[in-house]
């Protein structure tokens, strides 16, 4: 069975779609109608409405040479759901949109919503509507994400204050080191296709850019603490680049401290084995998907309960900029390195 | 300034979106947070919410030889809010996200915005988020729409009852007929650049494929008449398809009546053209984007008030099911001509 290969044309556009839902649970009360009509219809009751949507084209976000479709369909929710997070609110229905060509059979499009399915049911959000549709070239993916919060407790970026602490949860930089990996093995093997890949060591940093989470646990802290961020987003672009957009949006400068930013043990080995700097890493790199957010001061005795989170730096009047102290004691100002898919 | 070429480079991602969203507006009470924050925020006033999203591609779902930016902005979004309509529900948000190659710059995109926000303008909905990204190639375009309904009020495919009337606004084949004309001018200009193409006379069918509308009126008019459609669906894919749709999913069978369908003098006349059958064009064809629906017959005289709607056939029992009673009084099985992305 493992070589069998459905051709898409053998199913149609509605046959397709309706193996590919066959499966389809409902988990919210909000949920009235799915997959299967014009449009899906949800019930807010009286909580406020989160909407966030990304595109993924493949040999842009993605590549399939080393990315398992099973992972991609996993990854492609998730970072969704991490945008509806980001606003402290909780994600309750997605859209997912794919076109490919016809090199895709039907076990691949199974593989992907496997994944789909996978990310769907661990965080309990449902697959309420989507479209399938046909490529030119390459794998394209558009997933729209709903969720609900209470109206006065949703967070944007613009809204921290002076003094502020500056927080971020789980460790950063490891995305973008399993990338480098993925990518050396990939240059390895089209060189010489008889040596095989080695991730042995490094499931790490691999299962980082693989298979990331969105930070469901922290939001749910959040609550149950009644700890509320002065201003919060998600770390997609690496960590110096979000931190510059939460200080223009809210017109501020911040002080950030490199021995405090979180990072793994085995991205700090692993960076080294590259000749990396883990910090570069931290800060340049991408893809974590971690929570970066400021507290009020008086907060800072609520997050003694919580190991996931770090508290990195403050918030400054705008005038003082935005700069980093390294572990050497110098103040370096920081600029925006993160991911940039125009150049 | 006609060939002024910005690169989109030269104002990178947050340049280029800030950018496309300075001019966009809020229209919506409900639209509490919109561009430029993880997720947009909605309050949904105890009504329900409606969400439907298409993905566009470029040499799948559009030409670019032939289709305006401008247009294409509009029809983007004209399609989705076609779904929402369809349900009942009045538009209310979109995100709109796009994917594009480096051959496209800064005007390009702002001519495609242009007829997105003309949309907007002209539908009254605020378009609160999206993404932008590169693309390997080509121009893809995803869009998701939210609406809302009163509880009691949103219309589905699966509900049309035995003896309901089944009804259609508009004109049907317009849409098929101005592709049809487009590509065989674009066929001949391929052949010979010299000839420039010859679209006079044909404004009107030319204008059902660049620039269709959503029946946002025939929604309105079943408000303000008190109707209440028992099953509804827009005409994408052909009448007959969607037709077929309504059937299966309400589980009955019809009786369509040939000389109901409603055909434009203007595609009538073109039909004969081009030498194709001006009630296959409105079966077969797509993209029309009218609104199909059933009412109960006793509604009927409700109808009377309003010239843009046509009663082309009824329901009946499953067993019988669903046939074309033709002008010269034979009668045929309804087949899916409708348009297939994947054959």
């Amino acid at each position: 069975m493992e070589n069998a290969r459905t051709e898409i044309s053998s199913l149609g556009e509605f046959g397709l779609i309706n193996h590919l839902t066959k499966n389809n649970e409902t988990r919210q009360a909000s949920t009235i109608l799915g997959v299967g009509d014009d449009a899906a219809v949800i019930d807010s009751f009286g909580k406020q409405t989160v909407v966030t949507t990304d595109l993924l084209i493949e040999g842009v976000h993605f590549d399939l040479m080393y990315t398992p479709l099973k992972h991609l369909g996993y990854k492609s929710v998730v970072v969704n759901l991490s945008d509806v997070y980001a606003m402290n609110a909780v994600p309750t229905q997605i859209t997912m949109s794919i076109a490919f060509s016809n090199r895709f059979s039907v076990e691949a499009l199974d593989e992907f919503y496997e994944g789909v399915y996978l990310a769907c049911e661990k965080y309990g959000v449902d697959l309420i509507g989507g479209d399938t549709s046909s490529s030119q070239k390459g794998f394209i993916i558009s997933v729209t994400a709903l969720g609900e919060v209470a109206a006065d407790k949703w967070v944007r970026r613009s809204t921290a204050r002076k003094g502020d602490l500056l927080c971020v949860s789980g460790y950063l930089g490891g995305a973008f080191l399993g990338l480098t990996l993925l990518e050396r093995e990939k240059k390895i093997w089209i060189e010489n296709p008889q040596i095989q890949p080695d991730l042995e060591g490094e499931k790490y940093i691999v299962g980082c850019i693989l298979r990331p989470e969105a930070r469901k646990d922290i939001v749910e802290f959040f609550e149950t603490s009644s700890l509320l961020p002065t201003a919060m987003m998600d770390v997609s672009d690496g960590l110096s680049s979000e931190i510059l957009h939460i200080c223009k949006q809210s017109n501020l400068g911040c002080m950030l401290y490199e021995d405090k930013i979180p990072v793994h043990e085995e991205s700090r080995q692993a960076a080294f084995k590259f000749g990396l700097d883990p910090t570069a890493c931290a800060l340049s790199g991408g893809e974590d998907y971690e929570l970066l957010f400021t507290i009020k001061q008086e907060d800072h005795d609520k997050l003694v309960l919580n190991e996931e989170i770090s508290v990195i730096g403050y918030m400054t009047e705008p005038e003082k900029g935005a700069h980093i102290i390294t572990k050497g004691g110098n103040k370096h100002a920081i600029t925006a390195q993160g991911w940039n898919a125009f150049t």
